[in-house]
């Protein structure tokens, strides 16, 4: 295949997985047919067919474009020149700057995953990178100096995965939740669980700027 | 009706649920027929549906009894003689204690609520009065001198919900998952989000931007 073949054939992905997801978050995962998301894209059912044999095809898809997404996220804040500015930045960006719709849709892939083993598959294979990925830049900020050498990473990425699910699932489930004004608090939470000691004999508090 | 009868019909009630949450725990609360919960209880479908006429309302009645419960508990964290340590057996029991069979059950729940408008009502229902619960134990706390009076009970009230629901979410979902390993985690995060400032001279609290 040629360059812009395959180029035109990685847009139209593209397309398709932005017109399924908002299919997804407003119709359910369920409800949402293969016909509802060739409506949407603008397709033929042949043509789609080409892309994706299946939903679960499609969230497997959605789901590895987040997983990049969440690669990037997590290199910005290894490369953020201060550690608790780059995960409040990080924090912000997934809690609460994501859009209504792709919250929805993550509510959907949770729910469908109690019901479904493909789903379920996909989903801890996701969390199982998204903790590795986590654990990553708490060991990195740990040999920088900048987080408590105390920490115990592995619990504290798990935590972290748990309150953003929490907070996903507020906003997926309740209208009036907004994740803007806990974001504050989940951030002093993080900070206390990771900083250094902020009374220790010789080593005074690091405080975040 | 007599005493008797009546206590007879709560008991009977008590047992259909009990029947029931082992049957959507199991089975999902789609897959589970009205007819596995009547061979679960043991009874016939007559006899079922002269208690309870649907799922929906057998949930409604899981949600009751699970409501009751965590007003028990936030009356034994006002009555606890240190707040922390109430609050921390009170966790213990939510988010540690509870069967997985109870934690599958809420899962469901919350799955559910995605995509049916009556189960979705009675969750916001019980959102709002566990929410109501939990801001009464904080402002006790507060009148008590136990917390700081800066704390923003509205808000930390709200991330102690999404912090349960991770974990509940987290448990549902990962067969390798130890609350207890994360718990002290947790109770430390919370502790700090709470508590009076740990350095009283001057300003010195730990706080994020």
């Amino acid at each position: 295949m040629r360059q812009s073949n395959a180029q035109l054939k990685a847009d139209r992905r593209t397309e398709i997985l932005a017109a399924a997801q908002r299919c997804f978050a407003r119709s359910g995962f369920h409800k949402a047919s293969m016909q509802e998301i060739c409506a949407e894209a603008q397709m033929s059912p042949g043509n789609l067919y080409r892309y994706f044999s299946s939903k679960e095809e499609i969230i497997a898809g959605i789901s590895e474009r987040n997983r990049a997404e969440a690669a990037q996220s997590f290199a910005a804040v290894v490369n953020s020149p201060d550690f608790f500015a780059g995960l409040a930045e990080c924090a912000r960006y997934h809690l609460v700057e994501r859009s209504a719709e792709e919250v929805g849709l993550c509510a959907e892939i949770m729910a469908e995953s109690r019901r479904n083993p493909e789903i379920a598959a996909q989903s801890q294979q996701i969390e199982r990178e998204v903790k590795a990925g986590l654990v990553g830049i708490l060991r990195h900020a740990v040999d920088q100096g900048e987080i408590s050498n105390d920490v115990d990473v592995d619990g504290a990425a798990t935590v972290l995965m748990a309150i953003a699910d929490g907070i996903f699932w507020r906003r997926a489930m309740d209208p009036g939740f907004d994740a803007e004004i806990v974001l504050p608090l989940i951030l002093k939470m993080i900070h206390c669980l990771l900083a250094k000691p902020c009374v220790d004999a010789g080593n005074e508090t690091e405080k975040p700027q």
